[in-house]
This record gives C-alpha cells, sequence and structure tokens, in this order.
C-alpha cells in the first residue's frame, strides 16, 4: 500500500464535491485526508485528496475522476516531483512545569504560539506530513486537548501547471 | 450572508465523508471550503466545512448533521471565539525583473519560497483567510501560474475541546 496524492481541478459548480466522494465510497477506496479550496479563478476549485492503495486502485481512481461530470482535470502529484504542505493547529495543556519544554519544540519545529491561555497553548505549524507527524508525537506526553489537520495541498514542481496539461 | 465555519468531528468510518457531503447537496448549500484530517485518536477524523448563508442555514445545517451516522460532535466555530487558519501554495512566474518585489512581499507576508525554478517561485504562506486573500491581491500582477488552498482549520479559544461539549 502507497500513499499517493491526487489534484482535481474543478468546476465551482454545485454537488461536485458530492460526486467525487461518492465515486470513492462506491469504489471502495477510503480517503485518508481531503481539501478543497479557492483557486486563482472564481468558476473552479482545487480538490487535494490523499489516499493510500496499489497501483491500481491509483490508476482507476485517476480515470474515474476524469470522467465525472464539472471535474476539468486530474493530476497524480508524484512524491519526488512535488511539493507537499499540511497545517495543523494543535491545542496542548499549559502546565508550568513543561511549558518552557514545549515552547523550545515549537521554536526548533519554526511553529508559532497562536493562543496562550492559563490552561492551554496552540500551536500552528506547517510542513510535510512528516514533520506535522513528529511534532505530533513530541507533544503526546504534554497532553493533547484537541487538533486539526488540514489535510495535504500539493503543486508539482518548476513551472508547469495542472491547466496545462 | 455570512460567513462560518463549523467543526465536525467523526469516527473514521467508510463514506462518512460522502454522507456529509451529500447533505449539504441534498439541502441546497454550497460549502466555499472543506477540509478532513486526522485527529488525535486515529478512530476519528475532523471535518472542518466553511460555507456562507443566514442564521437560519447556519442552524439547519447544524442540527443535520448531528443526526448523521458517525458523526459524533457538531460545534459552531464563532470568529471572535476561535482561531482560523489557512495554507496556501502559490505559483507565480520567476521574473528578473519582478523577482525582488515578490521576495519583499513575501517576506513581509512571513512567507516562505519553498522551490525555486527559472520560470517560477512557490511560495508558501500561511494566516487567516483575509491575510491569505491580501497576499493573492498581491501576486496577481506578477503572473499567478497555479495556486492551492487548504481552506479552513479552526480550533476555539481557550482550553475547551469539542470533545467535551
Amino acid at each position: 500500500m502507497n500513499k499517493f496524492v491526487i489534484a482535481v481541478y474543478v468546476e465551482n459548480k454545485f454537488g461536485v464535491l458530492t460526486r467525487v466522494t461518492s465515486m470513492f465510497t462506491r469504489r471502495g477506496f477510503n480517503i485518508s485526508a481531503l481539501t478543497v479550496g479557492e483557486t486563482e479563478s472564481p468558476e473552479y476549485s482545487r480538490i487535494t485528496i490523499s489516499m493510500e492503495g496499489d497501483g491500481y486502485a491509483r490508476n482507476q481512481m485517476i480515470n474515474q475522476l476524469r470522467k465525472l461530470y464539472n471535474v476539468k482535470k486530474v493530476e497524480l502529484l508524484e512524491p519526488d516531483k512535488s511539493i507537499n504542505r499540511e497545517l495543523m493547529l494543535i491545542k496542548v495543556k499549559n502546565n508550568p512545569d513543561t511549558r518552557q519544554e514545549i515552547l523550545s519544540a515549537a521554536s526548533i519545529f519554526r511553529s508559532n504560539i497562536i493562543d496562550y491561555s492559563p490552561d492551554a497553548l496552540c500551536i500552528e505549524t506547517t510542513g510535510e506530513p512528516s514533520k506535522i507527524d513528529a511534532f505530533i508525537e513530541i507533544m503526546k506526553p504534554f497532553e493533547i486537548i484537541e487538533m486539526c489537520r488540514t489535510g495535504i495541498v500539493a503543486l508539482e514542481r518548476g513551472s508547469g501547471s495542472i491547466l496545462k496539461k
């Protein structure tokens, strides 16, 4: 099982996200993360899907996505030819005994403290998914209250664009 | 029409994302952005939905989401009581005449250059959605090749958690 990332450029039309997610459900594939956001054009949105599966599953998914109504472009973003980033907000217990350790770890990970209350610290961190995973591991002993990850967004390296494929 | 953000804590079960997005389609509401990501527990995912609508639409959505199978918690994240963040990757033309201007703007916005090629610069920027919008406006004259936004992730301020509601 490999992880892979697919970028889908869709018309900003009613129900298109449901068409995309239903297709995955119907085919029995599970999405591990998904983001939908605006693009440079108000008429289009860009969906980034992370999923696990073998090469057959991956190719099937791409072919099925290309057939969907309102889907303009579908691109597989190969790990070595693309930039993957994720954002996480994580809230941990603010305890005078461990506060300094948390602040040091945040600083090493170039993360920002974005909320501070007597009982909790909220930290924002950005990076490749493996960096986010590592930061979570470090935060675990300090008691994670809640967290929220965006899922991956990705662009291919260089000057290419999904629209010119 | 107001923008609002809803956090949905769901069991990591097959088809739950489709149940959520279908409900929006069925009720005639359009999602402007959506993220699904892992949480502190492997059994749960957290979905963050941004949408536009009046107070009636908002309350309807929350009530309908609470009725869905595999949905554990639903919370409206009020702008003044929560932290909203978004991540964007944006690729712009790399032109010797404008490069310095792009780098200065990126630095003022505390953004990072994460890919550099003879024809393109890829910039990563994180912040509140209004900051991301402002950065896009600044990049427009430099020719945007493509971009990708995660959509909002949000946590409530202070030490509360969606799980303790």
